[in-house]
């Protein structure tokens, strides 16, 4: 702070309905300035003041970033990464397994929750920030993962077997002359190191959730901010973070969620990022529970500025999502260092300004309409399998060498294409064991998974349920070992195909345009599997001179479900066109599926047991809808709605309907 | 040399009309093969061969390029950088501040300068060359430089506080624990450690002149060769030298300038070093004085070859800007190492070639109208104020993650434009104790300033001074601290206007195309800033459908002066416009201005009292212009020109006429 | 494997007619899998099913990939290159320098060959494979250069002058000063690096040869896996090996060659490949000799899976230019590791597969066509002087700062359009004796020569020869340094002409279009030089304002000869015209010249002493041509083919008369 204005800060904070906080995460220097000399003066300041004014706060364990002197005096708290050793001055710059790091970042913890653990102001920690393994790989991550590697195969043989080690002269026929994996060509070898790297970050939130549980009262939550895929704002799966199991040790998941707005404002980001939270912890019906939007932007980058109405919007889309919670990185701008263009709710001139302005009337709303919109209840009965072993897998070779195309890239278009159609979804993973209650999986490049995740995918279409399969998926085992079986492997029994061959179109579309896309859009990309049926029907042939007798998309009947694959890259066009097909076939389609993007539907039943529904205008044209429910009220307005009225949505706008 | 041609090479520089070389940097190797010891016979030779032939010499100090000997028996000579230990092979590679380094180049200077002191042929010394910091960081480059900060803040906890290292835990709490910079977020941080690199140029450059002082006549001269930030090409301020402050232990100021040529060659970079060397020293009027032209590209690289008339056109303009002198990197092609395709006056055959032909008729000129052309005094009413700090800091940020433009591409528009509109200007900058006395101060980018150097802006412009400041003016202290209260700060006064927030244009025009620059060229781009007006004018709102009640440009009265603010980067011709109602609202448009790119006029007083116009054609079309002073003779032709006269330019062709 | 099926592997290579197998290479942790422990059973189990299946085997001495034994025990057994030591991992990642490699080295290849020298199987041996130095650079490899340099050099000053070291106080005035060449600025230094480095690649591969010769049996053959410059694929001439010296230790010459296929199958890197390394060794005739293609593409990359008929397209291709065996890299797919997606003839799944299915047909047709295709005898007029030195001298400098164009972007335009014209070529380098027997010799680049070469080329022009020189040839001596006399030097004699400048063209083309190829490809590009003829005929001058009066194509008769000299890069349209015309008057233009590629023909001599034409249609369309010999047999059909007969081809389909 550049002037002291607490007072002043609260007082806005008050007029723009924040009750609320978050402190005191990345601290560590003024919190303990010296080794073992603490002083957490700031943080009383600031729970006094906080607790004064009414407002809740989250306290954030202070170890994201480490103190100058820490480094001074044990240079190997920062990590060794492929690139060398880390430098000093970034954030997360640790080696999360260090003995000294840990040593005294549990000291920093203990002593700070000794020091506030009675402030009635504090209604959960947060532990860490972000925590990633931040690809810590020096020598004591080596003995570890060697040891780990004895732990789960017992013995060499098995290893050099499965992983092929004898290729390239890699068998290593003695424990003591386990390479370091970072030059490792083998992606079976470095694919278990990130396994591993994963499990790290598990274990180490889950050491400090323990710790912190140790002071907390019952009526304070645990929580981690996870973050995303990061590609200049929050786009996928994370790889470096076993999200479903990093959450056990939560009390409830966090999650940050930045997205492009202005024109490129979709709410696609808030809606992945809010699913595949909820879906991180079960609920009694086995279905997802409310999380915490630890960190959204208020003004953010400055491409990001919003126009007016978005930050409104995007406030009840995260709501519409299942989000308990919605705070803002950051309250004002900072004026010194990295992010200082990365803007708050104020600026750099803590005066009142159009973004701020509009939050105040998202406070109003929210005191006023809380009792109805949180907690939403929502039950989908379509799912996303996803999987971090098969990222990491597919991520080592994509299509080949020079290729950049990630597993998210596959992820991605199939996840936005059943949200513009306003179909929900769930996310889960190979763990997840509510996997059977749905109707419909979608399956992106499941390109490493056991026999048993196969058989059980087979069954699942057998007992009735529909899996949309792409590309890759089956290829090889949890091993990242081909199957050196039929390809896809394994579930080439229920999606009734087989290919050995697979090429890079060139000049390849479907041959008479099957799904009526129009030439521009019915084109084949990147990727395409020489698919033969057994017993599939094929619902897309490619066109070229050569692969013209393979199938490209297909659909197979089996035990009582349906598996539909498709062997290539396809147009979004297309994709849409045959998520839409396997989604209809399924039955999960009704009227919300009436209404498709820029005009955004989400629902779920209130704390009241009545159904609530939001609808959002995503563009800045005027537009109005059909509401096609039972008669209710639009909460924002205090207007009634009756069936089949005409709702009409402002630019940016939102409404929402509680069913009466 | 690949065989004995000395007295070949003089007749051929002779007959060039070439009467100064610089001889002997980057030598080490030759002149102290070994540790200790010496042997200067083949600058004796040189020496005795020139002032025979009656050509002086200017002699250069040979440390720039380090001797293996000396890195073998002290590899700490070789710089550290944040990308590690340097190489032998390279010049530029040492660490200046190393004492090894120090002892051996202060006894390899004395050594020589008692050699040669009493040479008749030497009429300077040139200290060093190119002498910039090499980005040296190591652990002496660390612990200098926490000694400075020691002795600049007194304090951790001032530091702490202006440079907000709270901020990911980044506080210092012990100078013992002051991390390396080298990883450092925290641009107040990095800013300040590149301008004490900046520092410990200037104070090595004033260690190596002293050094030259005590032995040197008093009729020669001390200089050093400046240049330019390098784009292939000099383009714009030096990043890494602070060059009034390095300029002041020198006698003259010295530059190099290349450029491109062919159907690119503008006269931009020539007269840009030009007016910045100039500006470097001033005369006994508050004015810049006379400077040398180091080096400039002869053939130079394969693409700069110049076209019949170029070289010509090239050396007039030099002198047309005030140099004294030019000299040509290199004499003759070199054969053998890095360098073999950056081609001098002879090709590697040292055979007459056109390039050495044109340059006979340049030394013939110059033998026969040194007299009126040498001294060349300038005096110019508007001055373009940069700043090496304003630099550093905005670079830091640029526009934001991923944005490549630099400080200099704000400033080099701003300087085209008036070049192409035959606007003279001097250079300043914070430290210009001259800067009152111009009636427009050109002002891009000025992102970090202080409160001192910005109220001393507004006290200009109350005065009666006419600023145009373009974006990021202001917006942060000399500490890089980003200001608290309205931006632009402090200058918001006079220009009377505030914003808090800005964003990346999109299909963002200015309102009904204000400057009548058509479609094509009425364009935002990359940054805009969306002001309101306090008291100012609004020159231009932008044309968007949200952003359009937002000003772009802005003109206020204040005092007896006007601001000009330009709040987006605009069009060149949207730019070019803004500048050109400056100047002509400050009264600066006169004869010079009814000429524009490609025809450029330089003038100045010669050492007779008289005005000398230069007029050069930078196109490959003949072009003719009405001469609008005083009858007077055209210098080269030695013809008669009467006002108002029809003087014609070949391609690439030049005239000189000297006020009668 | 993924499990045991060693009979069925074989069963299935008998029915594709596969009668080699090679094996071993790269199998060095298995072979012995702890220090001194050796355990060759896997070797025996396939010798021994081999052997049983009537399937003779190429042992490959197992080094180019080291285990982790050893690195463990040795880690200085990795190579310290530019970039820092290597890392485990990747194979070729050794320092073949190093002592404990080379013990452990020698040790396990003695081991085995002792232990499988009496096998009958075994009818060669291949040493390492694709052999290089992988840039070795540490401290003991300098030492070895520095050796090498005073063996070579004598004296520093000779080293000093001809390098030109006092260039940026290079010069090195004391062995032990000698500095790495890592950060070295001299290409001539730098060069020499390269030689000796290539020179390590052969004194490797001459004494693996020799410890193989001590045991195998006088029938058997010793061979090298030698590999081409590689972009993607295999493109032109290897920098990192002199294949011509490296080739004597061998008794055959051996290449792996990989191509693109599908739409971009041309053939010409079959072709060069296997001209190369026909060439390496000489016959009796002082021609090339035949050679094995070690390793080719079945199914390859997932762009190369083959259309049907391209695998058997390629494989006639290989012997049409002299190859004796075929080998496939490799025989199934790869279930783990890097080359998981390098398919083999079979895919992962083990199954027939319609590359195998092909493959069949291959086995069969070579199984009853051996007798007449084996040892195919070429004799052609026309060779292509290729150069490492100049080569790496060229590399060096490109054309200029930035510039990517490397040696081979300038041979392969003439060796692509030769290969187009259906001319057959052999290669020779400057060590070769045969050159004088050559027509036609087609010179790209020729950047670094010694004066002897250059000397001997005119002799040979003089002598009746004809030789096509592109820009560049002659521009520096065999020590990279440029010549100080008239360029290009001393073929200046021969070709007539002299230049001392040259530029980067822009809007540059051929005054006249002088080759008639029309606007588009009437163009120059990226350099020319600005050539004077004094004796030579203008063929061509550039089309350019300034530029116009020079020469940019030029003819010199000279003594019997003739020297066409090419300044420039022009279109490939206009290079194959001027090639066509050298080649039309040298006389060397026949019946072959009347078809051009697509339709490609290839002929040589059988052990019958009848006369081979091959004819290939490399493309999709279906081809007819006009046979133009004697009357003789369509081997593949048995048909008989009359003199002027019409022969039609398949797409992508194949020819073979015999004549009677």
């Amino acid at each position: 702070m550049p002037y002291e204005r607490l007072d002043k800060d609260i007082q806005m904070m008050k007029e723009a309905g924040i009750n609320v906080v978050r402190i005191a995460e990345s601290t560590w220097s003024t919190a303990e300035p010296q080794d073992g000399v603490f002083d957490y003066s700031h943080i009383d300041r600031v729970l006094n003041a906080m607790h004064k004014a009414g407002i809740q706060v989250v306290i954030g364990t202070p170890t994201y970033a480490v103190p100058t002197w820490l480094v001074k005096k044990y240079p190997d708290v920062l990590a060794v990464t492929p690139q060398g050793p880390n430098r000093y001055g970034v954030r997360q710059n640790m080696d999360i397994t260090n003995t000294h790091f840990r040593f005294h970042a549990e000291r920093v913890i203990r002593k700070m929750l000794e020091h506030v653990k009675s402030h009635p102001a504090i209604i959960g920690y947060q532990v860490d920030n972000e925590t990633k393994h931040y690809n810590t790989t020096g020598d004591n991550v080596q003995a570890l993962f060697v040891q780990y590697m004895k732990e789960k195969y017992k013995t060499l043989d098995v290893i050099n077997k499965v992983y092929g080690l004898d290729y390239w002269s890699n068998r290593i026929n003695n424990w003591d002359d386990f390479p370091s994996t970072v030059g490792t060509i083998n992606a079976s070898l470095s694919a278990e190191f990130s396994k591993f790297q994963r499990k790290l970050v598990t274990d180490y939130l889950a050491w400090q959730a323990a710790l912190v549980r140790e002071y907390k009262r019952p009526d304070q939550f645990i929580t981690q901010n996870f973050d995303l895929d990061w590609r200049g704002y929050s786009y996928g799966i994370q790889a470096d973070v076993d999200h479903f199991a990093a959450a056990k040790a939560m009390d409830v998941a966090g999650i940050d969620i930045y997205h492009p707005t202005q024109d490129k404002l979709t709410g696609i980001e808030i809606s992945l990022g809010g699913d595949l939270t909820r879906s991180m912890k079960l609920d009694a019906s086995n279905r997802g529970k409310n999380y915490l939007v630890l960190e959204t932007e208020a003004q953010g980058f400055p491409q990001w500025v919003p126009y007016p109405g978005q930050l409104r919007l995007q406030a009840f889309s995260h709501l519409a999502s299942g989000a308990n919670m919605l705070e803002y990185w950051h309250w004002h701008s900072i004026h010194n260092s990295v992010e200082t263009y990365w803007k708050g709710l104020l600026s750099h001139d803590f005066e009142p300004n159009p973004t701020y302005d509009e939050a105040k009337t998202i406070g109003r709303d929210f005191e006023k309409l809380s009792p109805k919109l949180v907690n939403l209840k929502k039950t989908n009965s379509v799912a996303m399998l996803f999987s971090n072993e098969a990222l990491t897998g597919f991520n080592a070779f994509s299509f080949g060498w020079g290729a950049r195309e990630k597993y998210n890239d596959v992820l991605r278009p199939m996840y936005d294409a059943l949200y513009q159609m306003n179909v929900g979804v769930d996310f889960v993973d190979p763990t997840s064991t509510n996997l059977e209650s749905y109707k419909v999986l979608i399956v992106p490049a499941l390109y490493a998974a056991s026999d048993a995740l196969l058989n059980r995918l087979n069954n699942f279409v057998k007992n009735g349920g529909h899996i949309v399969y792409t590309f890759k998926s089956g290829f090889s085992d949890e091993n990242v070992k081909v199957r050196s079986t039929r390809q896809p492997g394994i579930i080439n029994e229920a999606c009734g195909i087989y290919y050995s061959q697979f090429t890079f179109p060139e000049h390849v579309s479907l041959k008479d345009d099957p799904y009526k896309v129009g030439k521009e859009q019915n084109t084949v990309k990147t990727w395409m599997e020489l698919i033969t049926p057994t017993t599939a029907s094929v619902l897309a042939y490619y066109d070229h001179p050569v692969w013209g007798n393979y199938a490209a998309i297909t659909e197979n009947k089996y035990g009582k479900g349906f598996a539909t694959y498709i062997g290539c890259i396809t147009s979004d066009a297309i994709l849409k066109k045959v998520l839409e097909d396997a989604v209809k076939k399924a039955g999960v389609w009704g009227p919300d599926q009436q209404l498709a993007f820029p005009l955004i539907t989400k629902s779920g039943v209130n704390q009241q047991g009545k159904a609530i529904h939001y609808y959002f205008n995503y563009s800045a044209t005027p537009a109005s809808l059909t509401y096609s429910y039972k008669a209710g009220k639009e909460l924002l307005s205090n207007g009634v709605i009756a069936p089949n009225a005409s709702v009409s949505l402002e630019p940016w706008g939102v409404k929402i309907v509680e069913e009466n």
